[in-house]
């Protein structure tokens, strides 16, 4: 099986898509599970362009990765100068990654009308800054821009530009279609050209402008191309990215060809999702392969022949890509991932507590939760499934009151709990009703548990469910928790944004409280 | 330029989609949009399978179309019996459309574990049921279910099953990957094969279950198909047909066919936004050619270019499928950014109102704002800056309370506002605190701007800003709502989400008093 070497750019080339914005905490998280995912680059930003990029290749330093090479972005240098001085190229080596990706100009018309430099300035451009970063010790990917339109418009300077950057050193060179207006058997044809052209080895990067990346990606790995550029879930400026799960999945299953891990494909699903919660946004339903309605037969003829056999409407099975059958008839879902999730738990072979979970899991989906970013809340119900959970505390009553009138809002919660065995009644002011009940709950809760000090709220999303209802339909709050040692999520549903929060909220909190009794018993040290 | 004719099913196979649900008089305002449209046949349901699709072949004899041939559809007949007295060939006559399309079985497998019939009598049934519908006078389209699968697996009975249907007077054959599971290679090969070995017309007939539905209709049709199916903004079940929006723009753009009639093209984007308006579904923004980020640019080098020339990051211009371009104002643009944006306000040229929009924007940014998905509220920013703003209402005071007790939570939202020189003090229950506030203010501001009552709220979203504070930072409130005629987004950024809310609601409320005075002003119908 030929090797083809995915490269994830989500976090830089992604993260220009409309509504997309990924905090620093974001992009960590995003980097590890991609990681684990078994991506083999993770192009994590352009660290000249924004203060959030450069920090984040210092931390990055610090995770645990696995197999994954983070790469910094970057441009060739500017015009009549030296690579030396160049502030761009300056950013792109003190992110200190193995690897760079140097983008260029391939395009004639880009060269003289967006760049105003000569030709052949803008091949010694390319050529000073590849060499420049090689002799600073980094492995160079070098992205040509606009490649297929300036193959078309000017193929002997398209090749050209090509040629310098392999005989600077770059170790693969990518053929862009920036605009995404290439038809699949241009994207071969050129393919092919610069295969027969070029030594080193070559990659592909697609945008999906004519609803083509995808073949695109597909027709330029069979002409040659070894690394395929894309982003997860396809996001990306104007129409996205090519989408590197539907590249994967038909790359893996339909091409045989040798991608990511082992068992990554069946994790294709979740990952998905992850990052769609993590962008909150919303899932796609119909995206192929991972998407909710990808397998979901309504038509009374398509559903009968499903029961019958599968293969009847469905070109793949579901479980391949770690997605799920949906029917008319309810079935039990989503089996091998809750099997995988409540491996620690010791249930996974007591029939009727499988059975329990996984009717939970489907009410509670039908109500509009998730539990791809929601580990925390997931955890609860396995306890309350398995009959291993006792309340930490009980709440009676709360009431939230916004008023704002000539100065600032002014906002103040009370919580009214049983916890011990006794009540307790507290009160709180905040900046907004979350951190009022926030407030309230922990002066009702810390005298009993001080180790809740350690608890710090790091993030707070809200989606509505159902779109279509306006403000009275349901939200959905994913809140993510810390303490020294963990990150967690908790998810609430409601048709009322401050009950859904509240149960993110005491799910949080509650899954603090059970963390730190299970490190007390594994007689692991507390705290941070 | 050849003729590629076009086959919408949105009707029938487009409402086999997850959450697609088409009313009759639905069907028929579609029905009158496609012919405008200049669509070649319309499928307009299936007449045995419900009452709803047979009134519907009644009701559209009544309709005064221009071009448009409307097909029924139903499938072979059964097995062991006569045409003459299978039910849903006489329903498909019933409906008494000059052009009739069946559905037949091709692949082996599907023959015998499925329908449990004989090869040879499943040959039989189909050509038996083509001759029938000929005899009554019926221009007859034979969709070959399956094909591609069927031709993989036993091409040999593949081919014998569509010269059945050619020998019994079948004027076009489909060639259908009702799996979606082929790739392009594949498709273009065996539609080479049939082409060779039938003399009637090919059509085509795909599925988006690999993202590669595009591909392989324009893969077959260079190969020789003629007629292409598919629905508008590929609705249809699991991941969806082939969007007919896609194909027709490539086909007409990329590869110079003659699609649709003159002037189509350019109605493209509303045609697409009239048929989500009608299923009731939300636009895609990223769809291809015609959704709202088709054309939106974000990157402060991207968005620099375009202003520049266009051509440098479009791969067409966006007027021609009637589409225009947004520039995104955000972290990763510069000031260019806001230059563009700004043009249509003619104070592009006044210096004054500039700075002041810049620095307002910077500051608005830097405490949490962002404009991309905020076009309304951007608007209004413009206006203040210019000196064009009067407030509609002014906000005296508001208070939101929320008690949650032995029931479900209750919330009550009071406002007190000057509104045409009077005092409105309103109170309202919602459902949350924004749909309670919602309600309140449409209370106290409907007597005086009726039209309010097209304003409806489509989506609502909330991000933390600053991640690293918990509940006590700072969030970001994005509100989208929509009239008869358009959709905008409003933002709001507060450390009370309640307050955010407010300001994006208020800003969603203004923008629609504005656009309904510049409206009026130019003479433009109000409302829907």
């Amino acid at each position: 099986m030929t090797r083809v070497f995915i490269y994830d750019t989500t976090l830089r080339d992604g993260s220009q898509g409309e509504g997309v914005n990924f905090s620093l905490q974001d992009k960590l998280l995003l980097t590890r599970r991609l990681d684990d995912l078994g991506v083999d680059f993770i192009e994590g930003g352009y660290p000249l362009s924004n203060p959030k990029d450069f920090e984040y290749f210092q931390a990055v330093r610090e995770l645990p990765l696995k197999r994954a090479e983070v790469v910094a972005f970057g441009m060739t240098r500017r015009k009549n100068s030296a690579p030396e001085t160049d502030t761009c190229l300056k950013a792109l080596l003190d992110a200190r990654t193995s690897h760079v990706t140097i983008v260029g100009k391939t395009w004639d018309f880009h060269v003289t009308e967006v760049l105003n430099a000569t030709l052949a300035e803008n091949v010694k451009m390319i050529a000073d800054s590849i060499a420049f970063c090689k002799s600073q010790g980094r492995e160079v990917f070098y992205d040509a821009e606009h490649f297929f339109d300036g193959y078309k418009a000017n193929p002997a300077y398209a090749i050209e530009t090509l040629k310098a950057a392999e005989s600077a050193g770059a170790a693969v060179v990518i053929l862009c279609d920036t605009n995404g207006g290439t038809m699949p058997e241009a994207v071969a044809a050129a393919v092919a050209d610069v295969k027969s052209k070029l030594k080193c080895e070559v990659g592909i990067h697609c945008h999906n402008d004519c609803e083509l990346a995808v073949a695109n990606t597909l027709s330029a790995v069979r002409a040659g191309a070894s690394q395929v550029q894309g982003t997860m879930n396809g996001i990306g400026e104007r129409c996205g990215n090519v989408d590197l799960v539907s590249v994967v999945a038909n790359l893996a299953i339909k091409y045989r060809r040798d991608v990511l891990v082992p068992g990554s494909l069946g994790r294709l699903t979740e990952a998905s999702r992850y990052v769609y919660e993590l962008a909150n946004m919303n899932f796609r339903p119909g995206q192929p392969f991972v998407g909710q309605s990808a397998f979901a037969h309504k038509g009374g003829m398509h559903t009968h022949a499903v029961a019958k056999n599968p293969n009847s409407y469905e070109h793949i099975d579901p479980v391949v890509v770690g997605n799920e059958r949906r029917v008319l008839v309810s079935e039990l879902s989503g089996q091998s991932t809750i099997l995988t999730k409540t491996a620690k738990y010791a249930v996974a072979n007591d029939k009727a507590v499988m059975g329990k979970i996984l009717t939970a899991v489907q009410d509670l989906e039908y109500a509009g939760y998730e539990f791809e970013a929601a580990e925390g809340s997931f955890d609860i119900l396995v306890k309350k499934a398995a009959g291993l959970y006792t309340p930490w505390f009980e709440r009676v009553a709360y009431r939230v009151n916004i008023e704002q009138g000539a100065g600032g809002p002014v906002t103040e919660a009370t919580v009214k709990l049983r916890v011990a065995g006794a009540t307790a009644h507290t009160v709180s002011e905040g900046d907004g009703p979350v951190n009022a009940l926030d407030a309230a709950l922990r002066k009702a809760l810390l005298p009993h548990f001080p180790r809740l000090d350690e608890l710090q709220l790091v993030d707070y999303k809200v989606r509505v469910v159902n779109a279509k209802a306006g403000t009275a339909a349901r939200v959905r709050v994913v809140i993510e928790c810390r303490d020294g040692t963990a990150v967690w999520g908790t998810v609430g549903v409601s048709e009322n944004i401050i009950e859904a929060s509240w149960i993110a909220l005491a799910d949080a909190i509650e899954f603090k409280l059970f963390k730190d009794q299970e490190d007390a018993a594994d007689g692991r040290p507390g705290g941070a």
